[in-house]
């Protein structure tokens, strides 16, 4: 079976066209990190021109954080006319009545993958957690057994991340550590990684292993490039630095994966 | 009474969410500053969720910046349904009728706060000045009998930031010296620091003492970042690292407030 | 005949108002550079206010990457108001019909110039090239001809820009080399230059020539920050550092013009 860091390999001999329906604080930061890593982002929104370019792109990732009725026009256009993979991210979907239907009506077109910190995760899987906002406010941990039956229930592969990441496709499961805290100190962190996640997708024919490479990667370069950073706003260029320079070596030396 | 160094300790063990309506420009910037210095922020805008949104959230800000008439109805459902304080950003109110007209209807709705440059707070008193468009086109002296007469005629705290920020109630004002002239170099330093003054003001009993205690923060960090800079892009990872490192005795010992 | 580098300190004594229309990626990025060069950036996007507002800027720019019906609308009206000179930056053209049909709108209303990589220049000529998403897929000199085919038709400057820049005025050709391989592995790099070009062209006798300072001025700014960068994430700082210390004998000594 290939490697974490094979799989980062593979995904950029591909260079995949992302196209990314995502928030406005993340819109540049998800934009510079695939650019970086070596796919070739889009960012394409609206109902009059989505679905279109769904069945252009290699892969497409949807994410909540900004909504308003004419944005889920679109990515429900996006997500009916995807050719390839597709990733949710369901940014605080347990804040507003809004978030949870719309968050229904996407899973209902049958995400390939959905990457959420613990919060989301519990929300989603219509669990009562502690997040308020965009944040979270529970440990990975607790969020386990709601994406395990997320995950059986939808098909989907459902990761749950944070200190230490969660994935599973309902059968299988792994945790994978790494990274570094100062990922949960700048925004849009994690809304980067779901449209990494949609990189690592496109070609990929095993979805979980094809997610947890993505993650894998994206440890790799946050713990590389927490070395030496004065905090969240040094970081930031660091990182970006850092998933431009990263090789498999490094992804598969530098994070530890357990079967779970 | 609680120095401003104080109140930011005060403000981090709070941790508030603070749902910020605010232009595309600033959506990152405003975002990573308010995550930085301790807070949680949430970009919730869309009238379906926005007011929804505000009776959860620990504090309000609204940003004119980026205008359109969707985002004004959701900026009104917001301070209509806002639990807590919230402060208003005229954003080159003084450039168009619609900036004006949805500036008074927002100030209608009885903002805790507003925070402008000089050339802002005198369009929004209805006084003529020199800006055109997002900066200044006025110094902080032009502009703060404006402020006094705002803020005595809408009951807000009314700031009027730039090399010397004026602060007034109405009753009380006070002039703040520090910060660099690098935060006038990047562009939407104002608009995160109105962020920030909403995470000052929740849970804050004296709106005037709030606004102050964030404005010295921010200067304070402005300081700090700006030594060894190489200009404005250098100085913003530098700002982030800053916020999230700042202590009471640096607010204290780097900003300085007289009476006015 | 003013140099590049002169043309660069005159624009900064005019400090134009630039009114920039463009996408969610470059936002932040596009504001920042065109605030760091001298100018005065305002993002005024509304069909309420745009036509009126660009009735007041010394130029306007108008970017497609994240476009909706609404967008178009004050795209429209913008460039009927403006009191100016305008750029088109016309990215993504040739993928959907949505696109295309936008950019047709927008030539029939007479830019003065167009900025675009090669996969977009040849798609708003009407030829097929490789081009999928918002990155180009086709070198510079494979443009070259549709540039200048296009700029006769149209009456507009056309600069297609790449690792070499190609600009013509129907008439007059240009090739300018310098800059860095950096400059096309963090987005919105490309918005950021049109926004610039905006700036140049305010108050500029010979669009031809104020295209090819803002070209050339933007490369001398890459070819400085990508000294010492160690990838696309700490070049971006220093970009900005480098557009705001940047001054015309490094414009003129940093960058290579022929007539072509």
């Amino acid at each position: 079976m290939a490697s974490a860091g094979e799989r980062l390999e593979a995904m950029r001999g591909r260079a995949p066209l992302v196209q990314c329906i995502t928030n406005y604080v993340a819109m540049q930061r998800a934009a510079d990190a695939l650019l970086a890593i070596g796919a070739s982002p889009a960012m394409v929104h609206d109902a009059r021109e989505a679905g279109g370019f769904a069945g252009i792109a290699d892969a497409l990732t949807i994410n909540i954080g900004t909504l308003s009725p004419h944005w889920v026009e679109g990515m429900e256009a996006a997500a009916t006319g995807a050719r390839g993979p597709w990733v949710l991210d369901p940014v605080a979907v347990g804040a507003t009545a809004f978030r949870r239907e719309t968050a229904a009506r996407l899973m209902a077109l049958k995400p390939t993958a959905v990457r959420g910190n613990a919060s989301e995760i519990l929300a989603l899987s219509g669990e009562a957690g502690a997040g308020r906002g965009a944040d979270a406010g529970d440990p990975v941990e607790a969020a386990e057994s709601a994406a395990r039956a997320l995950a059986a229930r939808s098909g989907a592969v459902v990761a749950v991340t944070g200190e230490t990441d969660f994935v599973t496709d309902g059968t299988r499961a792994a945790r994978l550590t790494g990274g570094s805290v100062l990922m949960t100190k700048a925004t849009a962190v994690g809304c980067a990684l779901t449209g990494i996640a949609g990189a690592f997708l496109a070609g990929e024919d095993d979805p979980f292993e094809g997610v947890i490479a993505a993650l894998a990667s994206f440890k790799a370069a946050g713990a590389h490039a927490a070395e030496g950073a004065d905090g969240p706003g040094s970081f930031m260029p660091r990182f970006m630095d850092a998933l431009a320079a990263l090789d498999a070596a490094a992804v598969d030396g530098r994070t530890a994966r357990a079967a779970a």
